[in-house]
């Protein structure tokens, strides 16, 4: 499956005095890249959570292989790796030009409108698995 | 008024590239500031949140005095300066030992039940504009 | 002078438990606002560092008119308003479609190779007065 | 060895819109225990700075347990599972009271003055492997 990519523009804010990008803002990064796949799919987290449904994060992991810097252009691309009964993950890469920067993946339960974590209903299953752009 | 001081140990990630402490952080440690006042009169946000009312923000000024920086100790003095029939000011000092770093004030709405901008009810404007630790 | 304008797509991590965007964040919308201007005059803020020069934030203020929410498409658009001897004060809009968002200003010191402030060099003066796009 | 515990109180800045706090922030959380840890015995991060070395996260990795939520005074037990020739490996255990809200790991590399990895320092190293308060 191809990956969606997204382009973001390194602010000083995302920095810290070492130079480099703050190691917990890659997270926001990869959060940006989970919000363009599903907008290139057609839809919106918001409309998922219109729905009644969330998908929490259960589980975060990041390899950080060369510093992002202020003022960057980078490119995170982000696919989906595996949608299972109630989870799915997202893996991501970042990337500057022709290097890398950093990798990862997030776990997501999904929670229903009770509140509770449940199976992942049949249209938000069929977003998550659809290859790109249908 | 007695102002409520509150201890905040400076992190990295609250840093820029510059080494010193990113210009918008100033805003989350208004905040700790703002939580602090009303745990110290008895109560929490979380109260006002629960009586169904909220505080946002209409207007927010920082005067940057001297940066803090890196592992500083630094303390939020909050008070209010101003209860009106429908808005609260917060003001802020933010030192390190006897140096100045950063003063400011906030400027809040009162939105009731109904999602509008409402006159502040009174078990609230008791609660702000009670003399400290009351 | 026109301004410069520049797109940002607020994430979750943006906003807070009001459902709405956190109010320091804000102050990230004008640091992006401040960079693209920059560019868009055909220089990076990472030129006036590699200059030797910084400009720090002595003041912010921040009007909120109306709520930014989770993946709105935001625009920014920031000018400068005023090159004195040695600060420079930059003014911002924020707006989705044709509603305003958020007001604000930032007032910056100048400060030189020896870590004092400074006036500002003709070099970076010229490109702080130019006319857009120059 | 025993764990280095530091509180801290959830700011509504920590939150998102699913009213907990947002994934990336529980990064923040954990340096804010690995700067504890380093005081606790002795020193600060600044120090190990100030000799001309840095510790940059190589990799991350964080499992969320039960979310924390605003206001949440939560507890960041620190602890050094490993310390080897040019890294080294910091675990976290965030709690509320007795319940277990996340855990996680992240493994640093040495970066020494010449701004390239290279082995730990025996001083830095002694720092690290030193028993609790020690």
């Amino acid at each position: 499956m191809t990956a969606t990519r997204v382009e973001l523009r390194v602010i000083y804010g995302d920095t810290d005095q070492m130079g480099i990008v703050y190691y917990a803002n890659y997270l926001r990064f990869f959060e940006a890249g989970r919000g363009a796949l599903l907008r290139e799919r057609g839809r919106s987290y918001k409309d998922i959570e219109a729905l009644g449904f969330q998908m929490p994060v259960m589980e975060a992991h990041v390899k950080y292989v060369r510093p992002a810097r202020y003022d960057d252009l980078i490119v995170v691309a982000t696919r989906i790796d595996a949608v299972r009964g109630a989870s799915v993950r997202f893996v991501y890469d970042i990337s500057r030009g022709d290097e890398a920067i950093a990798e990862g993946t997030t776990e997501h339960a999904c929670v229903g409108p009770s509140g509770r974590p449940t199976r992942i209903p049949q249209e938000l299953r069929d977003l998550l698995q659809a290859p790109r752009g249908v």
